[in-house]
């Protein structure tokens, strides 16, 4: 049996004997938002392997709490899978823009809230395979209603769900979206109160109507 | 206030207003593994845009439970994260693969273990915004341990792990691997009775000898 003595100890320990390393990099595309590249790494053994991947700038999700405990959700077409998705909102962070205010300006412009308190959840990683990306998920509570701003060519409906109904449509194929079942997973973490977010409040959302929930 | 009626009715319309069409498309470069292809599309309001991703031949994950209830995991350095990740077993499927077929052979080469009950969970798409990527979730049940077979070059632990163990790590940031977090959802899905999953007896994977869980 080759499997190792596991556990924590074992996840815990050096990983050297996984490690690769950089020999050279090259660009092999620059795109209109995304960059393929080719580097070839050293793997633990000492032989050579190339890997390929799309360089990222990062981005943030947001799980925003209406005061009826339901969430923003939003539903999109993604065109590399040919079909209309559930998902959070999310966007990608601009050069030196900091998690927080990505958060805010996504989640204004693409659904018109404001929220008065956020707290970062944790980061994850889609595609560890051939991509950098990693997505910042952040908790927003205490909403405030306003006007979207969709950025020029983008198309999305806003609508809320409750925890419930976004289980109910995973169970059954209709939410396939992995960022977004990982945002379901913290929200439930925090509302079993297996986690606490650790909430900052947000001095200039304070301005705007209060929040009511959408029909 | 621009939020539209929501909930299911929403999820259930029609998407016409969201919809992109294919205009042309085009390769960009062949890679080793992946393609990266730019297509031309005609957005919903008639108007055009550029859509760059990957071309991803689709990948099984799997979620073996261990007759202890504790789950088979891989440690597994990701070198586009530049980080060691905690991973469900999972794998490209190849041309013309089944799903279940390619579940099989993946966790056999990578782990050693055969499985003699299997059942789809779902599919999930890991990177909706640049990639045609989707994962089966295949849940493998009554293992049967034995030696494993990497492919040349391929480098990971295996080891074994409790569903709070998983939790654990997720919230403490030690477990950010998307596609893994979304395998738990499936497995508190499942052991909560939420769900039930259909099983499916393999014959073949009936030689060998009964499994035992790893320290």
């Amino acid at each position: 049996m080759s499997v190792p003595a596991g556990g924590v100890g074992e996840v815990a320990s050096g990983d050297a004997h996984l490690r690769e390393t950089c020999l050279a990099t090259e660009v092999v595309e620059q795109g209109q938002f995304l960059q393929w590249r080719r580097d070839r790494v050293q793997l633990p053994d000492g032989r050579q392997a190339v890997r390929e991947y799309v360089v990222h700038p990062g981005a943030v999700m947001i799980v925003a709490a209406l005061p009826d405990g339901r969430l923003v959700m939003e539903r999109q077409f993604r065109y590399p899978v040919g079909r209309t998705m559930i998902e959070f909102p999310a966007g990608k962070l601009d050069p030196g823009e900091g998690g927080l205010a990505c958060a805010q300006r996504e989640l204004l412009e693409e659904t018109g809230y404001r929220a008065r308190r956020w707290a970062q959840a944790g980061v994850m990683h889609p595609v560890i395979g051939y991509a950098t990306e990693f997505i910042e998920v952040w908790l927003a509570d205490d909403l405030i209603a306003g006007e979207r701003h969709l950025d020029d060519g983008e198309f999305l409906d806003v609508f809320a769900a409750s925890e419930g109904e976004l289980s109910q449509w995973f169970r059954d194929g209709l939410l396939t979206d992995a960022k977004t079942v990982v945002g379901m997973m913290w929200l439930q973490q925090w509302r079993s109160g297996a986690w606490a977010p650790a909430w900052v409040s947000v001095a200039d959302a304070a301005s705007g109507t209060p929040a009511s929930a959408p029909e």
